[in-house]
């Protein structure tokens, strides 16, 4: 199957001259959303992950069906004011301004091994903080996931500590 | 498995006097989240459903989950300004102003029979919306699922037009 035709472009989102990548109609397709977990979970059955860290919010559609088909554990990585208990955060530069992310204090231990779960890499700035975090608590990232790399914008600089995979690279807008 | 002991509570979030219900900790054991999303297949899978739909953000955690494991999509219905593609909205109160959800036009037809997804029934005026948007795309709604209900915020009183479950009350603050 290929996921990239499942992708639907939708153009001007979220400003004139941007092609978006739409998820939503691969999600919506039962067969092609089965065959992404699917792909990730025989990426990820033999490598002795204890839980599977997801980036709100399209990391969690991915990151809970990949826990949930592993038998293991699901890690919420969540916006500013979020996450209910002690927390420790990130801040990381936006195009305008910035942005928080946080994970809760007692989420990981140094214990657990794990792959970090977001749907894109644009800037890389939401999945730098994320892994900083997860390192912060002492866990071992096996690798970080993303379905889509736009590899024009150049995150993977941002990422180069941890070992990085994207299922569909898109070279252009 | 007793899933109310997997869920810890919170006290004074989001703000004084509240204890709020902390789902992360059952997100996080492989075995609870693994009973959850196995309670809420076996619920459904005779249905016929043809779509799951979750509500940003918690509900994409049990929604996507379980449209893996009945191998059917997944559509998600998200914060104002998220979604790519036409989009038709439903504004809906909170204790302070309003809030806006919105579903992709074309994500589901009358074809369809679903079941709405999400953690928490509080208020309830967030699953309003969201159904009310899945009947205005003709979609037949089998059945509203929570993982917890406020009972004592009467958050049903708005929910009657639709079979709602939850697997659990929680009756007091």
């Amino acid at each position: 199957m290929n996921l990239i035709e499942k992708i639907r472009n939708v153009p001007d989102f979220p400003k004139a001259g941007i092609q978006f990548k739409d998820i939503t109609t691969l999600l919506a397709e039962g067969d092609a959303f089965l065959h992404t977990i699917d792909l990730l979970a025989k990426r990820y059955e033999s490598a002795g992950l204890t839980k599977v860290v997801g980036i709100e919010s399209r990391g969690f559609i991915f990151g809970a069906a990949l826990a949930c088909k592993l038998g293991i554990g699901f890690v919420p990585v969540r916006k500013e004011g979020k996450l209910p208990s002690e927390t420790i955060r990130r801040a990381y530069e936006l195009e305008y301004g910035e942005a928080v992310v946080e994970i809760h204090s007692d989420a990981l231990t140094s214990s657990d091994k794990v792959v970090i779960i977001d749907d894109l890499i644009a800037t890389g700035g939401t999945l730098e903080a994320a892994c900083e975090l997860v390192d912060e608590l002492g866990a071992d990232i096996h690798e970080v996931w993303c379905l889509l790399e736009l590899t024009f914008l150049n995150g993977r600089d941002k990422l180069k500590r941890w070992n990085v995979r994207a299922e569909i690279a898109v070279d252009s807008e």
